[in-house]
């Protein structure tokens, strides 16, 4: 089983094979370029430095979000169609588990926060039981200080994982319980992703196809927030 | 500070830069196509899809071994070339201390192992104190069963990383204490080089020039061990 793992959910974009739990290739561009631009000619060349092509692969798994709208669709466009080409299946994995799957078989808590912008972070909380990595509480949005302080009153060490502790450094330095993982860890990658989908893969979760996967979005986009505020003003004014 | 890490010490040939405590890129291919085809090809591409070129680089990390003879002699090179026409510094990394500093603040022991035939392996043990990965005995050579009865022995947890655990892995399943990571984390990355070589460079320690460093090998290669061998002999016969 060879599994090809696609994320564009954060400014990085990152791809990875793992085949028969090894993993083969992984290229990570965590640059301000576009995902457009970056993604096909990453897939491209580290599949032709591996001695690979498109028709070997076995299994996608996409990244599903929480995270940049338009990265999200230019990774999960892609993944469909690769996934189409070849009649392959694909699992989705969220950019939150894969944070967290950057600390294999960390002690502590994992907490998982991405940028949401407005002062808001996507979260979700994890531990290892065992060698499985398994999510503890919901998906949400949350204001970072209403985050902070839930762990900071907490009994429990956490690890703090995702791009949103650089912008949040100056309120995340003093906290005693929360530790900042390397930045070697600190990114999406897709070889945590692969892990992840091929675990997923193997207990029969989240085995999708091309027609049926979807993004993960959690909230609307401006638009859609500025386009509902529009006809609501309208519809009142009726 | 930007800086670029390079391995070749294991099959996987792993290329990373990260600049101001980020991560910016981070290339590994894994296969057995040798070196010397994989390594420039990547560098130029990893640089080149993230705006980079050569003359950004302001520090390289370099994986000094051990591991396969020929391998490190083409990563070395390859950093003393950069290094030299940059005019920059060099710093030293093990490749057990790479692949312990995949396992970012785990509370557990790590104890890293890479083959080096005749059912020997590369090792040393290793721990994160606070956020710090400390090694805690001597780089060493042992017979692989010895290794696992020591530490099957002992009362502590451990974390058992690196490639040789595929070889191994009939011996190594059912012993309590030893957890094995996923495939994600069961490599050499040169992203976990440069958070060490970046924390290293700021200590003050193994800061070498291009004319300085040298690779680690442990031993003697096959080659060297045969002509000491033919060596005594002729002696002997005088």
């Amino acid at each position: 089983m060879r599994i090809l793992g696609i994320d564009t959910s954060t400014m990085a974009a990152s791809v990875a094979v793992i085949e028969d739990n090894q993993l083969v290739c992984e290229y990570t561009i965590n640059t301000k370029k576009t995902h457009s631009q970056k993604l096909m000619p990453m897939i491209e060349n580290m599949l032709k430095e591996s001695d690979l092509n498109i028709n070997d692969i076995d299994l996608i798994g996409i990244c599903v979000g929480p995270g940049s709208f338009t990265g999200l669709r230019i990774g999960m466009a892609t993944a469909k169609a690769i996934a189409h080409v070849n009649n392959i299946p694909i699992v989705g994995v969220t950019s939150l588990e894969m944070l967290a799957a950057n600390m294999n078989l960390c002690d502590k808590k994992i907490c998982s926060i991405l940028d949401a912008q407005r002062n808001q972070v996507y979260t979700a909380k994890f531990e290892y039981i065992g060698n499985r990595l398994v999510q503890i509480n919901d998906t949400d949005v949350l204001e970072i200080d209403k985050l902070i302080n839930e762990i900071s009153s907490s009994e429990d060490d956490y690890i703090l994982i995702g791009e949103a502790v650089y912008k949040y450094e100056e309120k995340l330095k003093d906290i005693e319980n929360i530790s900042i993982p390397s930045p070697s860890h600190n990114v999406t990658k897709a070889s945590s992703l692969c892990s992840i989908a091929l675990e997923k893969y193997n207990q029969g979760e989240n085995i999708e196809s091309c027609y049926t996967i979807n993004p993960m979005y959690i909230r609307k986009s401006q638009a859609e927030v500025q386009y509902d505020e529009k006809m609501k003003r309208l519809n009142d004014g009726k």
